[in-house]
């Protein structure tokens, strides 16, 4: 199983997906079929996220098509090389995930070898539910469950910051709600700019630090270009 | 009907509850017996939050007893002249006034005139849903259908300033993507420091101006102190 889990897309003042391509270059290496998932825009906007994408996987060797454009997405899985899910809501993402059966079929596929990128939106539904993402919860989801790759939450765009002057709750105290709720299941605050590489049983991380979060403990920062077990048993 | 809506209960720099007390002073007066409802904070929280809350509203002249520690809550608000809602996690919240049956009779209840005040997350399950809330989705609830006792919903804590050097959505773009969604539903932004008072048909904002946002239209500035109706007809 391989997973590129990036915490965003695009870094502000930057070009769309300019950071991850040093890396996303070397996972579609001798993989060009890329099946791209626009789920986390909404319906109107899918085709333009796709023109979008499209140059910034071509510009790296591949070519991709989207999901969204098949009569049949799953069975369209089949011709793909490795599987793409961009960002934008959480919500609206995992709900269509479930509509075309994709949630189960990409899992499935992930599990026995089809390589996965998702950004933003698309490493939150990596995980084992959307409950650690910062979206507004704009539609109904059938359930919070998502594809269950990895066996922690990541929690994309992760910052420390505030807005100046503003009262509403910031990003840790927001996490450390969701451990009291959540006690066994550990955070990752994954900060933008930075990755997550998972090869089976080991994860590198790149770009940049993260911080570990733990229901009854202090947070832990794991330094960039850091291993470790997917159980997370060696941090 | 009556129903007070708050942004938030502090701001930032201040005492809790400072803000509001000129208007909810007015509000309580003659209805001394407030049953608070402090689902929106984690369950080992709920004692010290009814703490935190109770002299503030003592010092306004009225004393609180908590539904979270009644043997049957729906009962219990038959005791009440007021039933108050407080801020914490929206989910959490109406979570557990799905699990406690107080959903319905909450709803029955102010829509036969028992006063209804609401902070923050209180506010957000005053909606239709708690669709535009900003907290994380820390639980599963059975459904985002709150109490729908006003036919918009409000976005609490408004504001149209991001985390600086910060990539990731700002409220205007939430908003925008929950309209193209939802698109027949308007939503207040209500700022931090302001709040609705809901009496029958007619609502008063005070404290700051809103912005109201529709599907198509540019946001509309609402001046604090002007009247509408709840049907947002006339703006």
């Amino acid at each position: 199983m391989e997973l590129l889990l990036l915490s965003n897309s695009t870094l502000p003042g930057e070009e769309f997906f300019a950071w991850p391509i040093p890396y996303v270059t070397g996972f579609v290496q001798d993989r060009p079929r890329i099946a791209f998932v626009p789920f986390a825009a909404p319906e109107e906007q899918r085709d333009g996220y796709v023109e979008k994408v499209r140059p910034a996987f071509e510009g790296m060797g591949a070519s991709i098509f989207s999901l969204h454009q098949e009569k049949d997405p799953v069975k369209a899985l089949d011709n793909a090389d490795v599987v793409a899910v961009g960002g934008g809501n959480s919500f609206l993402l995992l709900r269509d995930l479930y509509r075309t059966g994709l949630v189960r079929a990409i899992a499935d596929k992930v599990r026995k070898g089809l390589p996965y990128i998702g950004w933003s939106a698309g490493a939150n539904v990596a995980c084992p539910t959307i409950m650690t993402t910062n979206d507004m919860p704009i539609v109904e989801t059938p359930s919070m469950r998502a594809l269950h790759l990895i066996p922690f939450q990541i929690n994309p765009h992760f910052t420390e910051d505030t807005i100046p002057g503003h009262g509403g709750e910031g990003r840790e105290q927001r996490l450390a709600e969701f451990l009291a709720l959540n006690p066994t299941m550990p955070v990752l605050g994954l900060r933008e700019g930075s990755l997550l590489h998972v090869q089976d049983d080991r994860i590198s991380l790149h770009g940049r630090d993260l911080k570990l979060f733990r229901h009854g403990k202090d947070p832990l920062v794991v330094q960039k270009d850091q291993e470790f077990r997917r159980e997370l048993s060696d941090l």
